[in-house]
């Protein structure tokens, strides 16, 4: 038997192999540890702060942390295979992320696939021998109505035990959950909208469509990598990694189940549909699909179309079906179709952008008649994954910078700055570009050709200029923004651009057709779309007409659960949306070397 | 730890519980034992040999045994509590039964559910990034196309295995399998026709319909009780009893499926329809549904209708779909609507009549237009379970009786007689009154009364009269059959001949407007008419108009397989048949009482 050692993190005491490596111990049991690269050593950011047991740095510690924190004892962990008692915390303040979850209003007939009716059946007799099966059918007047067969035996059994008095769900012409007596006023389903960094869950009360509660929560899966690509990875290169990842979003699925259901004083039983939003890689890891092509060319995913599933078949505890929104292409998933719909662009003649910038970057065009879709890997930058101080939008991120104030940021929640999230990273490079810190290639200046204001800010390591935005007291550590990271900028804002133009150019629309400009999704939600305009992100001519629409796949999900007509609307959008793969034009690059420039 | 105790029976050696029941052994090691009274001790079948360990005889056993059975160490083993270490004999030749599996012709056109598509696909590329599923449906050149969620996994996986050149085996619109290259001449079906007692199943090419093989067993459950009644209340006695019944015909029906596809040389994947004829409790229990409801008033089964169900969901091992053929009432099953189909009574706008006597008597009155049916339990003593030396059609079983030879009757295979199986049983009671051995009300008359030649073969115990039919020399044993033998045949032909009445007075028919008296089934295929006939079972006036059609319901279920018109018209069977409850008619008691004389 091999050697147990005993590990403590933070204040979880636990006996591990020796020899096994940390960051899989922290995944394993679900400690949340930031680790974008997926354990491959390259992102630097999976640090842990070593109380007992330290290590002497190797040469990727030394290459990712600071001589402060080397001092300090931190090191990566996907670097360390423990081999003796070790104490340890993790330094990063892991609080949930503000997700986007607005209670956005929405005006529709409530009418969902979801049906109770109160039965009460006459009672067999010798005179009336008819089948259990064939009674109860007749009661819901559905002719070939359907009961599994594992269901036909409940039926049988509960149809006695409650004297013929039930009431029945239904979904289609199937059977779902019998209940005793009148219950037709229990009747909930869920929407969900499963990101790859963030989950928002909404309960709601199908008799009429309210939002009763909502649960935001950090996807789990993180543990295994920050964006989709890493998620693949994992799966590829783990035998047991598909499932990992499967069993992981179901268990915080189920969780959040729990959760609301608890809080709200209701039966899971009662929750008959469970939709789901989400990409398309998500969407495939919920269900156990290989998506080994996803991630590379020619990009196919196993399926895009809506499914209805039973719970039980996905492992999911609810009595009914779960529905999964369709998605268009393996880069344009259920999440963009739920974002057009709740959108309304395709109410219009006119022609509409939407924008949805997550993880991923989603560009949709689009009015009444026709939908042209695209992608590209914006997100990340805006995610904090390429940025040296980059973080999600955790509790003391910095959210917006003002170089014009003596204070020149703020954080999420005001508390002591500890990285730059997404919006911070935006306003950073738009206010660089308004006071001269960059020039128009996105080159930051010389010191000595720097106003006096910002001189003692900028420090040259030798190997790259960095700018300090800010000082983490509490680690005792500066926060900066590099050459590297204006450079991330740049690609990711190139490459909307070049995605809005290819969308233009293949309708032959020009930028003042454009009746809105729709921004969604959990980064869009946040960002100052001046500083996008000023980076040139965003075409300027559409600064009037820009529509921030939040959660805009989380409401087209509540749509999707609550009304039929407009669950028929998204397969349509699924169906008549085209998708471009800017991968295989030659214009997109054209264009995208264009938008490198800072305008 | 309870003790262990050795145990020996015949050649095979285990160890078991002190305390433990014998009968409960024999049946969970499926060693095959005649018990038709499912262990209540009142049928006095289940004998065993005891070579060592044997026990004092109990009041149980000189009951129901010989003095000459006790002697030389026969026991009932329902009786015995394994304490020592024991070693038995099961006594009785366990030989297959000749079940009716007879070749029918039939004919119709070859239309099966399942069709197989060769398909060779694009293969995926930057310009053709439709997902797996679209490929596979647009290549099939159906849009809804049903995969399952696990099946999307691996169909996935397989059009690259096989560069996207499969053939598909598809049913309805559900893919159901998927192969590499061109195997669409591989297409089998099986057709089952389950019944209490024996299993015919027949493998069919469904390319053509040609029966390629065919596999005769004894239901296996035969250890759990003799009729439904017995089987029913095992479910209800024992915790896991249904789940025990279930898996013993499944593991059965698999079993049947290896053996044909071996001796085939056939792969059991291309196996893609398994049609089930049985009689409504044999669906439940196959289904694992509870059928309680079945054995009491007002004799209610939890579903009639027919199903269609993935193999695999029943745990069955082919990959396709198990279709079960539809029932009309609780004891009106599949099998008897698949009889219907086959014997073309229904082609003819004259009524016909159908006799299926097997464990149970089934009949049916129909035409073109209308179908009634009833049944009642007649079977039992015509499959040995209520007669003294009564046996299935084994071999050694006396199946023909003519008291004018001197050797007064037939065996089964012509070998030394071990009891009396269904068709001698008939013959006897006919012969007894033939040549004046029992009287109009069935009495066995005096010794002094009857002829010479008869008067050393009647015994009279003092209980009871007992006529010699034949001596069991291998067992030294004299095989008779007895005053309360004949009884029971006369309540089996009482309650038959008056459901035919029954019948024919609902719909206000007389016997000279019957074209044909179909007779199918078990024990229908082996009796002679004319005995039938002789003790007023079946109309004298419909002598000329019998026809034996044989096992009607595994022909049926042949039919049900190759075509989808006839499927639609076993559907439309079952739909519109009416089931005439016997127990809640007074003039059938009139009927039944009347129809005690044998005329």
């Amino acid at each position: 038997m091999d050697k147990k050692i005993k590990l403590k993190v933070d204040k979880q005491v636990m006996e591990v192999e020796s020899g096994t490596n940390l960051l899989d111990i922290l995944r394993e049991n679900k400690i949340f540890i930031d680790n974008p690269c997926g354990g491959k050593g390259t992102c630097g950011k999976c640090k842990v702060k070593l109380i007992k047991g330290l290590k002497e740095p190797t040469s990727l510690d030394i290459k990712h942390l600071s001589k402060e924190e080397i001092e300090e004892g931190i090191r990566l962990s996907c670097n360390i295979n423990i081999s003796e008692t070790t104490e340890l915390i993790i330094p990063v303040d892991n609080e949930k992320m503000n997700i986007a979850v607005a209670m956005e209003k929405y005006e529709f007939d409530v009418d969902s696939m979801i049906k109770k009716k109160y039965l009460v059946m006459k009672e067999p007799s010798i005179e009336d021998q008819r089948d259990d099966y064939k009674r109860i059918s007749d009661a819901c007047g559905i002719r070939d109505l359907l009961i599994g067969i594992k269901d036909l035996a409940t039926v049988s059994e509960k149809l006695r035990k409650y004297n013929f008095d039930v009431t029945a769900a239904i979904y289609k012409n199937q059977l779902i959950h019998i209940e005793e007596g009148d219950e037709r006023e229990k009747i909930y389903g869920l929407a969900i909208d499963v990101g790859t960094t963030t989950i928002a869950a909404y309960l709601l009360d199908m008799n009429n469509g309210k939002v009763m509660d909502v649960e935001p929560q950090i996807n789990m899966q993180r543990i295994y990598g920050a964006d989709v690509i890493s998620r693949i990875d994992f799966t590829v290169e783990n035998k047991e990694g598909l499932n990992t990842l499967r069993q992981c979003i179901i268990g915080q699925v189920n969780s959040i189940i729990e959760t609301l259901s608890a809080r709200n004083s209701i039966c899971k039983d009662n929750i008959y549909d469970v939709v789901i939003a989400g990409n398309t890689t998500m969407i495939h890891l919920l269900l156990g699909l290989p998506c080994k092509q996803i991630a590379m060319a020619p990009y196919i995913s196993v399926v895009t179309k809506a499914l209805e599933i039973k719970a039980e078949e996905l492992g999911i505890i609810t009595q009914g079906i779960v529905s999964i929104i369709p998605g268009i292409s393996a880069y344009i998933g259920g999440d963009i179709v739920s974002g057009i719909l709740s959108s309304g662009m395709l109410n219009s003649e006119g022609h509409s952008l939407l924008l949805d910038l997550g993880t991923n970057g989603e560009m949709v065009l689009g009015n009444k008649s026709e939908i042209i879709t695209c992608s590209t890997a914006a997100g990340p930058a805006f995610e904090g994954s390429n940025i040296k101080h980059g973080v999600g939008g955790i509790k003391g991120a910095i959210c917006k910078i003002d170089l014009s104030q003596d204070k020149v940021y703020e954080t999420v929640g005001g508390e002591n700055p500890i990285g730059v999230c997404g919006s911070g990273v935006l306003d950073t490079v738009a206010q660089f570009l308004k006071y001269g810190i960059i020039d128009g290639t996105g080159k930051i200046i010389d010191k000595n050709e720097l106003g006096e204001k910002y001189k003692d800010r900028l420090m040259d390591t030798g190997k790259m200029k960095e700018f300090i935005l800010a000082e983490d007291k509490m680690n005792n550590k500066i926060i900066t923004f590099t050459q590297k990271d204006v450079r991330e900028v740049q690609l990711a804002k190139a490459a909307i651009s070049a995605g809005i133009k290819i969308l233009l150019k293949e309708k032959n629309i020009q930028l003042e057709d454009i009746e809105t400009m729709y921004i969604g999704g959990g980064f869009g939600s946040y960002m100052d779309a001046e500083s996008a305009i000023t980076i040139g992100m965003i075409p300027k001519e559409l600064k009037d007409r820009i529509r921030s629409i939040g959660n805009c796949s989380g409401a087209g999900a509540k749509m999707y659960l609550m009304s039929k007509k407009l669950r028929d609307k998204a397969l349509e959008i699924s169906r008549k949306a085209n998708y471009i793969e800017l991968s295989r034009r030659s214009d997109f690059q054209e264009y995208f070397i264009d938008s490198m420039l800072l305008e």
